[in-house]
């Protein structure tokens, strides 16, 4: 048997690509142990080698040396002879006393539910959606309560970006903030408006997360909840804002369609959707984030998906809006669509 | 609160290197779903849409769609409009058909046991070994046999190019192959050599591998079976060669020397002892791969590592080689280290 098949580096084709691929797991238990155990935390308080680390984190020093090494490999930290230092994002955002600490989100992007879909995607590629029920959305799923509070801080600031740029247009004094989670879109409305009144749509359970921190946020007095599953409780309505956030990816184009429906009947003429999603373009497979993320959905949801923004227009027009516009204001990962009713 | 946390693009510092690598396991899951479900082999028949694909390997055009997407985001893919071809690795390594096909490495790479190793990482990493009792290390471990069967054809070529490179300095006639697994290393000393007889120790279970491997490649009548732990069965003597090739790194620095010891003791004087290793640098860090694999060992062996050639110098001669050399041949992830008696 002869044949190109070829292991050598240096010459053109290896098969790298794959074999990185299959074992790119190890890289999420890595950053994962490095978050559990606070290494980055460690090392900012001055802890630099594998040594003196260990002992801030009650590890051997070899499980910490070989640990930093892979690290340090994957652009986590730098090396120097023995001495580990943080590169300028791990510092911001893996330092625990950093005020941008992200470490958190394992909290809820690393749940066992979430992994367990995945585990079984290759079912989820046959079924066309996630092998386990429900997948993520079982009602009042203790996930979402890990969600908002896991989630929060990276959620503030896009929330204040938003709010921001529907001000430019009109003030919103009555807000419907569907998918509330940790309440961050309604609650920087109500920051930046103090005559603003917000709504909040979730299940029980989270709304207790969105509730609290409307209290600490100084909004709770204009803080009101609507407790249940979005499609089923009464909105009530005159609302001139809904804030549809990271939820239409959940469910596929007819259920959001119903959505929107209610949503658009619960709002004044003239009112706004203002709806935050991983837009992908429509070749789907950029920007790699948002479009990566209909994966996820795949696997986690029965029928939910990453929607272009020509999706997402046709939904909000099916649902009675008269015109959709594609904001471009930055919002990191997510876009920005506003429906007008 | 006022901080920098920033999660806008076009500005210097995001925590998308942490996202990303947070979700990484998400990679991993869909290179084993599309191996799993032939979507390489379908694109190559001429099946390139959703749909055709689709059909082909019994699952649903949704959730081709967003798997091809997925793989077209991490270079397995290509896509133009609507239909997705493969990049030259991907169609020289992942289509069953292509005699260089690595696919059914995940047989082995993503086992279980493995998985669950890794699963432990930060235990792991507090006690300096696996969280797992003996880890991958258990006597007679089936996963031993799946990695025989699923390695064999990444382990031919670096078989090859090791049998040419040692023949170089003499031929061996009696050589002693640890570690034999698939077999291939000492089939192909014996397929270049006629004259040479091959004795492999392995697990029982995994014999059985290389001994069809040696029936089917013309040199099962010199192919010799030495079943039992490396570490307490009779080698016998009067080898010219002992080939030593992905074993040291499951073990601490004493126990490979005690193993060297009596590979040393097998020996004729003069016999060489080539070991076949992931060898990093000194500084632990590069080059990526071997350095990496360190981590592996952490999570799944109670000790074991990959070593730098100084180390594993150092534990040859403890063990009574005289001279070792790196060799500068070319074997892809693996350096040949020679030992010589």
């Amino acid at each position: 048997m002869t044949h190109t098949f070829n292991l050598v580096p240096n010459q053109q084709i290896t098969p790298e690509r794959f074999f990185s691929a299959v074992n790119s797991y190890q890289l999420t238990e890595a950053i994962k142990s490095a978050i559990e155990l606070e290494i980055f935390t460690a090392i900012t308080e001055g802890n630099t080698t594998s040594e003196t680390i260990s002992k801030r984190c009650q590890a051997t020093e070899r499980g910490v040396r070989i640990l930093c090494d892979f690290l340090t490999i994957h652009g986590f930290l730098t090396k120097q002879g023995a001495a580990y230092s943080l590169p300028e994002d791990s510092a911001l955002f893996l330092d625990r006393h950093s005020p941008a600490y992200v470490g958190s989100a394992i909290e809820f992007l690393l749940t066992p539910r979430l992994l367990e879909c995945h585990a079984h995607l290759t079912e989820a590629v046959r079924r066309g959606g996630t092998a386990l029920g429900e997948g993520m959305l079982d009602p009042e799923s203790p996930d979402w309560v890990k969600y908002a509070l896991a989630m929060m801080p990276m959620a503030r600031r896009p929330a204040e970006i938003i709010a921001t740029e529907l001000r430019k247009d009109s003030e919103a004094h009555k807000v419907l903030d569907i998918a509330a989670s940790h309440g961050m879109f309604g609650i920087l409305v109500a920051k930046q408006n103090p005559a603003a009144h917000i709504y909040a749509s979730d299940w029980k359970n989270v709304l207790k997360v969105a509730q609290k921190n409307a209290d600490a946020m100084g909004v709770g007095d204009r803080y009101h909840l609507i407790p249940g599953s979005a499609f089923e409780t009464e909105f009530g309505n005159g609302y001139d804002l809904a804030l549809v956030t990271n939820i239409l990816h959940g469910f596929d184009a007819p259920t959001c369609t119903k959505l929107m429906r209610k949503v658009s009947a619960a709002l004044n003429p003239g009112g706004r959707a203002a709806i935050a999603e991983y837009v992908p373009n429509s070749d789907r497979v950029s920007p790699a984030t948002a479009a990566a993320f209909s994966l996820t959905m795949l696997a986690a949801t029965p029928s939910g998906d990453a929607y272009t923004y020509a999706e997402l227009e046709g939904i909000s027009k099916a649902a009675g809006f008269v015109r959709v516009d594609l904001s471009s204001v930055e919002l990191g990962r997510n876009r920005l669509v506003i429906a007008y009713r």
